[in-house]
């Protein structure tokens, strides 16, 4: 049993994410972590929907020629998107000849694909599993929220759906960083209700999985060089420290959010930060693959999604959340 | 390396399906399978995003009463529907202390969990894993078609979603059918773009995920007692024997599909037969399972999937298909 406590897995033969690719719209190039992207979409073709997938099928081609592996020596496909069943990644991925699991953990999917994507090849079903997640800012907010054209106000605990897409292609050995334990996040629900709050709605699944690896591996804050939470932005990460802080953790500026690091939120304008699938794929990829490329750090990814349905936030549900953690260790 | 060609893996030490729970509508009550299933929703409560929730939650709570085992006892639940965003799961499991994997698959969402499940358990990764799949069919006619109330007429070709949830708890060892390999579906996609044919949308992608598991385990269609697809209903039946003799298989009357079992098309005015992810899912609960009780029987049960979204469909995309082949034995 490679289970180390209720949550966590240990990895006896440590996935290795060999390649990383890091797919961005306009917006997000303009930010701090410009000049990383491997590609910026400058202007789609077609609907937002359709872009979308154009990013998704970009960043999977990408982590694929990175190595140099072609779709047919890839064992499986583990990925999902904000969009309803899923249509940014089947669309985007459908030309791909590679089995394919759809999953769905809101934000949290880049998460969860690195989860399973991981324990298919620790497991022995997989020398190599494709991982991604994908979002786009207009397609989310036409979907969850309002028509763009209707220019709404947004308050400021908003956050701003990251358009792109990150991709990671795991193998069984090779070169560097290699993912150690994968902590599996359960629902959480604490009522809130406010479409315009995720990071309230998924601070406590975060702060649960977090607590729980930490717990279940005896390790401490301090072990990490990062822990990065997916999407909470500024509002969210204040109360995920406080969460912890409860549970006797005392987080300092070693614990940030992708949200954080991807957009300048006041030169930028996008309020609590960056949210979306792709926003902790996409940072992961610009900012954490290249830092871990050699020994000497660790990072705790914790990918944070809200599960909001429109047409049931609408009866007065609340909404809850959900949160991966992904313990990886650089290397050569 | 436990997989035995492109998408088929051969389980080492083959998880055990130690219960099942079927729970369905009113109209499903009603028809040949009525008498098998484990609790008739007569009148829900609430909206029917909020019914569809309430019979996951009672589906999950049956697998595991049966098997008199707590949820914290389960090291992972994998599940999913056909609601955006997994609603009817997300709602109907929430309660539940266990590590959580949205799926979406669409009307394959059944075969998804239930081969994600079971490497968790050959892997070694877990004891015991919930794996389940729920539809409705009004939540689900409001979401992909038309409002029930304007009284939209049904082409012959549609089928009818299943109202129910099915779940399986699968366990390392014990008594019971067993699960001895799982294929893994690819996206396939024959351009079909028309929502009351979902049939067709789905036949080249069961013939494809029948047809590969067949050729990577040397086995033949006679070597299974039943082959049964998720939803085709009659159209998508007639459709998929056609392309499996374009492989070189002939189908005879041990190919059906659990759309046909579930209803009396013609004296309940199904049209083509059942669908949903509940389709599969209680089928198998309700008239596999107890026939797998003992030995001498094989099943390749072959939940199918259309992963249609209504906004790129209306954009005039097509209406892509996947299938999981999940091969199970019959045992004490």
């Amino acid at each position: 049993m490679k289970k180390i406590g209720r949550q966590t897995v240990a990895f006896t033969h440590p996935p290795v994410i060999y390649t990383a690719a890091a797919v961005a719209g306009k917006k997000e190039a303009q930010g701090p972590l410009g000049r990383a992207f491997d590609y910026v979409q400058e202007k789609g073709e077609g609907s937002w929907e359709q872009q979308e997938s154009a990013l998704t099928a970009r960043a999977a081609r990408m982590a694929l020629e990175k190595a140099s592996t072609a779709p047919e020596e890839v064992d499986y496909l583990f990925g999902g998107d904000l969009l309803n069943q899923c249509a940014g990644t089947v669309f985007g991925i459908r030309d791909l000849p590679i089995p394919f699991f759809g999953l769905f953990g809101a934000c949290a999917t880049f998460g969860e694909a690195m989860s399973l994507g991981a324990m298919m090849i620790d497991g022995g079903y997989a020398r190599q599993t494709l991982c991604l997640a994908g979002s786009h800012f207009c397609s989310a907010e036409k979907q969850f929220r309002f028509p763009l054209g209707m220019g709404t106000q947004r308050p400021p605990t908003t956050t701003w759906t990251v358009t792109g897409c990150g991709a990671v292609l795991l193998r069984n050995e090779g070169p560097g960083p290699r993912i150690t334990h994968v902590t599996t996040g359960m629902v959480v629900d604490y009522g809130v209700r406010d479409a315009a709050h995720m990071g309230a709605a998924m601070a406590p699944a975060a702060a649960q999985a977090i607590s729980a690896h930490l717990r279940e591996t005896g390790r401490n804050l301090t072990d990490y060089t990062w822990i990065v939470t997916g999407d909470l932005g500024e509002v969210g990460r204040s109360l995920v420290c406080r969460l912890l802080e409860e549970e006797g953790f005392y987080p300092d500026s070693r614990l940030t959010d992708c949200g954080l690091l991807l957009f300048d939120n006041h030169a930028q304008d996008t309020h609590s930060g960056g949210s979306g699938c792709a926003c902790s794929a996409i940072t992961y990829g610009a900012y954490f693959h290249p830092r871990l490329q050699t020994g000497g750090h660790r990072l705790l990814l914790v990918p944070t999604g809200a599960l909001m349905n429109l047409t049931v936030s609408q009866q007065g549900e609340s909404i809850p959340g959900i949160a991966y953690a992904v313990a990886i260790e650089g290397g050569m």
